[in-house]
């Protein structure tokens, strides 16, 4: 099971009573945060979550409100002792980026580790999350991120015979082992059946509504996408500074057959988000409005 | 009259409730604020007061949780449309440290004019403040900043006479304009008494006490101190971190016989000043264990 939680919600600065746009997970005992604007780690505090196991952040970007409390929750880090390296997947400029901002941090008891995307998707293994990055239309370069957890096969008995599986490695196998004995590699495709659905979210924000994020949301449990602007009459607003309305959110969330669309990185002038909410549900009907720290816990589906 | 806002009261990192320690005031439309740790932008919106005439910036030393707030901070002057110069006062490497920072607010619409501050105290005009920096003891190079606001001397019918200035000059040599005419220099000095007693507070953060406090927070209206430590038995802990406790910051103030003392830059474990404030009392009556948002307006004496 996957536990999510949106830390805060607002987009260009951080607001009495509403952080900046930023996602955190945790699976078996690994965190993994997406942006991490002012205040990010104050509102990783208020949820009750820690700071210390997060072991992957990945940044969409770098303008300021997605990036500025980076300094400050690597100290907290710090502080509580960890020591256990830490990976940062982002656009290009990443290392110039942290190192400049480490001016202010600049002892740490852990290794960072660098892993810059360089084209238009990249996909990465760590702790058993597979994170895609794929690449939206900012201002700047910026990408959207789907976090998967994989599912594998049940146990197929039939699998296990034809391929000569001696009993004694079933279960080995099926948990994920390689097992040679003899010249011979037994691995748990042999055992098991077809991979089944595992956890999609897909996380995207400071974009314009292009393919590339039906494509990369398609089937998500959970699409988080921006809504900056949620009134009438911001069309044109949201084209000139390259983000997104309400209504745009849920056409992708329509058309990439999500089961869920939280809306996120409302604009400061945007104070009541609740009060837009319905023409998009009218598009795309499981349509929230995400509040700082709204939170649920992903399981496998029932099969 | 001089408002004085003590946003934050937490050192180290910034926590739910408890903002990092900075001090904002305003006097005549022009503010100044002395460090800036994450999250202070918030709490001046908090606070229901502006970033925007923010003038003077003063940094008591580089570590994290003084001015990690800064890019975030310089990005929301930016969308204030503010074009005027801002001035910005600290230890050696300001320059370097805040140029660092700003990798993510590399396009700001003012101009920031940088005052490094070398030997051991060191004083600036700036808009009607008086800004007096003097070194402390931690750990890093650290300040304490008196902040003064002068008040001249009242008008006197025998000086102005003896000086022979003429009676249509009266208010505005009052006004502290020097005027010449004909050859002839008439300064405030001939039209008025001595200077009377001014506003003076002093702020002190990350720092043992040592003798340049008890000089400069000298008959300080309001001194706001560190007070890291207020529990027994965390004297030798205070001295390991370059800190202070309740105590010794009271000591300070009755040494340098200050009106009034707040306590400020709790450690994050200490989760209830008041319970430590007695002892604090017992050295100088008039201590105050301060709340993040703390404020008051400061007035010249009646006289």
């Amino acid at each position: 099971m996957l536990d999510i939680c949106l830390l805060g919600t607002g987009g260009m600065m951080p607001l009495p009573n509403r952080w900046l746009t930023s996602l955190m997970t945790r699976l078996n005992g690994s965190s993994l945060l997406i942006d991490c604007g002012e205040g990010t780690q104050i509102a990783i505090r208020e949820k009750g979550w820690s700071v210390h196991p997060i072991d992957v952040i990945c940044f969409t970007h770098y303008h300021g409100d997605h990036i500025s409390g980076l300094p400050g929750l690597l100290l907290s880090m710090g502080n509580s002792d960890r020591t256990e390296p830490v990976v940062m997947i982002g656009p290009k400029g990443l290392e110039r980026v942290v190192n400049a901002l480490r001016v202010i941090a600049p002892e740490l008891p852990f290794e960072i580790i660098f892993k810059e995307i360089t084209g238009a998707e990249e996909t990465f293994h760590i702790n058993g999350y597979v994170i895609k990055a794929f690449r939206v239309s900012h201002n700047i370069t910026c990408y959207g991120y789907s976090i998967c957890v994989p599912r594998a096969g049940k146990f197929n008995l039939d699998k296990a015979s034809e391929n000569n599986v001696p009993q004694k490695y079933w279960s080995r196998l099926q948990k994920g082992e390689i097992i040679e004995e003899a010249g011979i590699r037994f691995t748990p495709e042999m055992v098991l059946g077809e991979a089944r659905k595992g956890i999609k979210v897909t996380y995207c924000t400071d974009t314009r509504p292009v393919p590339s994020i039906v494509e990369n949301a398609s089937n998500s449990d959970l699409f988080i996408c921006e809504g900056m602007y949620g009134e009438k009459g911001m069309e044109e607003k949201a084209i000139a500074h390259k983000h997104m309305t309400f209504k745009e959110a849920a056409t992708l969330a329509m058309q990439a057959e999500v089961r869920e669309l939280w809306l996120t990185h409302y604009s400061p002038s945007l104070i009541r988000p609740d009060e837009y909410v319905q023409e998009a549900r009218d598009i795309f009907g499981n349509t929230k409005t995400a509040k700082d720290g709204k939170s649920n816990t992903l399981l496998f589906d029932e099969n």
